[in-house]
């Protein structure tokens, strides 16, 4: 950790240590308020992921908004927010392994605890783990709809899994994953309206199948920032799992905007400085690949399209200049990270600013929660 | 963090959680004592590079084979190993603001500390922060010996440099940093041999320049993993900064190597397990973009080569399997990173291991040390 800290709250963001990881709290809470008024008047609960922010403070507000729970991505990521107070959390995730299992059950003495299968053989150390440790946890069937990554097939595959897990103990089969990843960064509106389409069907087609053994199938959660309007429209999904909203990112800025979709603000940014200019066409950042994971690409310069950040090694980024005078050594610059939830999982903290003053920083808590 | 440990001292290597970091402490001691070999009779230094590891633990050792200190990345970095007792940091890196520049000078109370220039308006700063607490700073001079990222002109603009620094208050002139970063990496001998050539010469002509001004150049300090045999048998270079040999990675593996090259092992692993095995031809893993930074590339796995590690996302990773049977659920699998760098600053702790037994946890005191 750093031994010292990059602000204090009432700080002006001027003085604001170099590279931080800030949040715009009015970018923030409006994002926020959009996602609820977006989803008022339909028949979705949301549930948002908090692998992109690791954040109790943060879960806190989207709770506070009404959201029913959050996701996590690891068991030792749900184990800090259990910790810090949140009662209901679906790890959207298989787990495998007898210390995991073990600690995930533990959780469900103080929380309502989910997890995914997308194979048999996951099904009876889940069973043993619950039943060892007296709880009951809910699981869900993860269902391939279309990403290729995990998820048991569509259909007939998905239906047997559900109706192991129905009569396995200490085992609640609660509903099914369809989460299309890959589709939420397709660029324009007409692919992922197909590509979702396409969920939407294998997802209510798997209902169906389960519905025919005699089982109820109470929910059906997916979806994520870049396609959440067409699962809420869909009558079929009846939770979803935006996590992204809050901060965006330049990977969702570039998704084209369809009919329909909400538009959110960046309210993430990571602060950098100018350290070296000793190039006329280039000036060299203190922000690298420890600062903004590139990924999903470099990241770009808020309000400054006159620059073009090109590079970044480890602790260092080159940013492209249209003139020699157009950065000076030690000036600061606002960067959107390429991709929000590994970049904020290099921090250990959010200062969360308001206007040109730093109002709080917020521990992020789950980072490097990665057991 | 995670709320628990990946594994205790004495446990079986089976029984670390997964993903872990893990240090294969054999490999580890032997690229020490190659490096240490590989500097026996020259007349060089070593001030290996903590930006890689972030460890006091593995300082430590460095020192006691003889390393005359380290270099780190960031102010902050430094802190955190001044603080652990290592007496002499060099800063490889301009330091810029009020704020670092008071915690860099406060660190010279405890420690000998270096930091680069490459331009005139970073010194009068530097000397009145080393004046306002009452300590001397090293101050190098940072050439651009061919990476064209920060440093000063090779010949008379940096002379002029060293100059100013050697004429202002609480500042010594300290010698030159000539590191040519983008040779690290050229793959073929040949490329690596007429980067550090030329770097030599750039090197050595900015030597002259600022003889000439009556000045000493005490130490002419840079080289990494990939080209340090050309610097250490240059006649101009008298120090060597080299850091990545202690681990290795992908990246570096893939170097293909001359004579007079030195060959490290691989120390350092991901340790995954699949958690998904839904495709035929593939299967997922948990280790994705917060496990492994695939900045340089996809990681291998070890001693798999029908295996290939092709997609990572946040926390999944595909491997692609020659045949549905080359891996189960549940199989676990050691990876080998393609950076080190910026994948030991996802870890807290080094799981230390020596053959089949972890021996050590060892913390990675400077992870996230971004200031």
């Amino acid at each position: 950790m750093t031994p010292w800290k990059a602000a204090q709250p009432g700080d002006s963001i001027a003085a604001i240590d170099t590279p931080s990881l800030v949040l715009d709290l009015d970018a923030f809470e409006r994002n926020l308020q959009k996602m609820a008024s977006a989803l008022q008047g339909h028949n979705v609960r949301l549930r948002p992921h908090a692998k992109c922010h690791k954040t109790p403070e943060i879960a806190r507000r989207q709770l506070a908004l009404g959201a029913v729970g959050i996701c996590c991505q690891k068991v030792s990521e749900a184990a800090v927010f259990v910790a810090a107070g949140v009662k209901d959390v679906l790890v959207t995730n298989q787990v495998v392994g007898a210390s995991k299992l073990a600690h995930l059950a533990a959780l469900a003495r103080t929380a309502r605890i989910g997890v995914l299968v997308d194979h048999p053989s996951q099904v009876t150390p889940l069973s043993d783990a619950a039943s060892a440790h007296q709880v009951t946890l809910d699981v869900y069937v993860e269902v391939d709809v279309g990403a290729h990554r995990c998820g048991a097939a569509p259909g007939a595959e998905s239906a047997r899994l559900a109706s192991l897990v129905a009569a396995s103990p200490s085992l609640r089969f609660a509903g099914l994953h369809c989460y299309h990843g890959t589709a939420q960064h397709q660029r324009t509106p007409s692919e992922r309206a197909a590509s979702i389409a396409n969920t939407v069907d294998l997802a209510r087609l798997t209902r169906q199948e389960i519905e025919a053994c005699g089982l109820q199938v109470e929910c059906i959660t997916g979806a994520g920032t870049g396609t959440f309007p067409l699962e809420r429209d869909s009558g079929v999904f009846t939770e979803l799992q935006a996590g992204s909203y809050i901060f965006m990112d330049r990977d969702y800025g570039d998704n084209q905007r369809g009919e329909g979709d909400v538009v959110f603000e960046h309210a993430l940014f990571v602060k950098t400085q100018v350290l070296s200019r000793s190039g006329a066409d280039f000036a060299v950042v203190d922000s690298g690949l420890k600062a903004s994971s590139v990924d999903s690409g470099m990241p770009t310069v808020w309000k400054r399209p006159d620059l073009r950040y090109t590079k970044a090694s480890d602790e260092h980024g080159v940013i492209l200049t249209p003139s020699a005078d157009a950065l000076a050594l030690g000036d600061t610059l606002w960067l959107v990270p390429g991709h929000c939830d590994p970049t904020v999982n290099l921090y250990d903290e959010l200062v969360c600013v308001r206007g040109d003053r730093v109002e709080a920083l917020w521990p992020i808590a789950a980072r490097g929660s990665l057991l």
